[in-house]
C-alpha cells in the first residue's frame, strides 16, 4: 500500500496511527517485533501502542500470536461515507452490469494522486485483473476517468511524475495523456485498451455526487480479444447514471 | 452501534479511538463541537486529537465543515481478514444464492456478544431488512448459529441478559432458545421465524474456517408469506459449504 509523506510528526495519535500502517495487503498479519520494524517505532512503544489498540479492538490477536486489523476498526472505517456508503448506493448497478456483461465490474474513486477500488465483482471466466478492494493504484492509466475530471493541479502533478509503463500499449506520454483525458471530457467515457496487462481492456465511466461533482467512476475490465469496448460503453455509463441517480445527482434530461 | 464498555484508560491512543468512535451510523458526519460532545472529550482535546486524525486520513473534512470518517482509515481497515478478507472469499457464493434465491443474503461474524454483518446483497423485491454492512445487532435472535456454535461461556452471557422482544415470535425464555440453538447444532440450519419482523423469516447456516471452526454464518431473509424456510434450507447450507471450502475449511465428504 503506498504510503502518504511522513508529516514528520511524532505525536501519540501519529504513532498510533504508524502502527496501523504497518500492516499492508502483503503483510495482513504481523508480529510485534514486525509492526514495531515497520513502524518505525522502538519495540517497548510499539508494544504499548498495540497493546492499547488491541485493548479498544483495532488489532486483533491471532492464535498463533501475530496480530491482525480488527473487525472494531472495521465497523468504524465503513461509515466512511466514500468507502461503503458510495458502495451500497452502487451496488445494485453493479450487479446488473456484471450480470449483463459478465466482466469484472469495479468502482473507484480518487484519494489525492491514486486510485482506490471501493468495490470489484469479479466475472464468470472473466479476465484476470490486479485491483483488489481497498486497493490503491495509479491515476494514469488506472484512473483515466477520475483523472479527467480532477482539478487542474492534479492533472499537472500526475503528469510532471514519469509514468510507469505497464504495456507496449501504455500511455507515457504527458501529451498522449493529455489527449486521452480530453477525449474522456468529451465522450464521458475513457477507453483503456491493453494499458495495464495485454490481455485486458477497460471501459470506464464517471459517477456524479450531489454536488454534480465526480466522485466515483464505475469501469468494466474484459478480455482484449473478446469484446468490442465501444459495445460496452453504453453500458457502462447506464450504469454510472444509475449510481448517480442514486447518490442524488441532478443529471441533464436531454440524456435523461 | 453499541460500544464497548470504557476502559477506563486515558491515553492518548484511547482518546483519539474515542474521537472515531463519536462516529455512528445515523451521525455519519459531526461538527467539532459534536465529536467533542459524543467523545466526552474537551474541545482544545477533540481540536488537536481531529486535526491529526485529518492530517493522516483517517478524518476527512466535508465541504459544508463537518468531518466524516475517511478514506484512509477504510483502505487499512480493508485488511481485517474478518471484514473483507472473508467477504472477498465469500462473494461468489452470496451471489450465486442471491441470484438463485431472489430474496436479501447476508453474511455475519460474532465480535463478542453482537452479530456484525460484513455483507449484505439486497435482493429483487425482497422484504426490506434492517441490517447494514457494518452494523451490530444481538446474537439472540440475529445471530442463533453464531451463538449455537459459540462457546458456553457466551452462551450463557446472552441467555443471562434480558432478551429484547422484537415480535410476538421472538424467543425470550432461555429455555427456548436452548432448544433452538440445539436445533441448531442437530439440523446445521437456523430457521428464525418472524422473530426479528412479522413480514420476515430467515435461514442461517454455518460457515468453516480453515481450523474447522465456526466463522461466519450465511442468511436468505424472505418474506415469510411467500417461501417455505424448508425449502431454502439447502439452498443456504450449499453456499455455507462453498464458502467454508474457499477459507480452507476441510468438510466431512459424506456430506461433500
Amino acid at each position: 500500500m503506498q504510503r502518504k509523506a511522513s508529516t514528520g510528526s511524532c505525536s501519540v495519535t501519529a504513532r498510533a496511527l504508524q502502527v496501523l500502517e504497518a500492516f499492508a495487503p502483503d503483510r495482513p498479519v504481523l508480529r510485534l517485533a514486525e509492526i514495531s520494524r515497520h513502524a518505525g517505532l522502538p519495540l517497548t512503544t510499539a508494544h504499548r501502542l498495540v497493546k492499547e489498540l488491541a485493548d479498544w479492538g483495532a488489532l486483533e490477536r491471532e492464535p498463533g500470536g501475530g496480530y491482525r486489523i480488527g473487525l472494531r476498526l472495521w465497523e468504524i472505517a465503513s461509515l466512511a461515507p466514500r468507502g461503503l456508503g458510495l458502495r451500497e448506493a452502487a451496488m445494485p448497478h453493479l450487479s446488473d452490469l456484471g450480470h449483463i456483461t459478465r466482466e469484472n465490474v469495479q468502482l473507484a474513486v480518487r484519494e489525492e494522486l491514486s486510485v482506490v477500488y471501493v468495490e470489484r465483482l469479479a466475472g464468470r471466466d472473466a479476465v484476470r485483473v490486479l485491483t483488489r478492494v481497498g486497493g490503491r493504484f495509479d491515476l494514469a492509466p488506472t484512473g483515466l476517468v477520475l483523472l479527467a475530471h480532477a482539478g487542474q493541479d492534479v492533472q499537472e502533478q500526475v503528469l510532471s511524475r514519469p509514468l510507469v509503463r505497464h504495456t507496449e500499449k501504455t500511455l507515457c506520454a504527458p501529451a498522449e495523456v493529455r489527449r486521452a483525458l480530453a477525449e474522456v471530457r468529451r465522450t464521458g467515457v475513457a477507453v483503456s485498451d491493453r494499458q495495464v496487462t495485454m490481455d485486458a481492456v477497460s471501459v470506464a465511466a464517471a459517477v456524479y455526487g450531489p454536488e454534480n461533482t465526480v466522485v466515483a467512476a464505475v469501469s468494466v475490465v474484459a478480455h482484449a480479444d473478446a469484446v468490442n469496448p465501444h459495445a460496452l460503453a453504453p453500458l457502462v455509463q447506464v450504469a454510472a447514471r444509475g449510481i448517480s441517480r442514486a447518490l442524488g445527482a441532478r443529471l441533464r434530461s436531454s440524456v435523461a
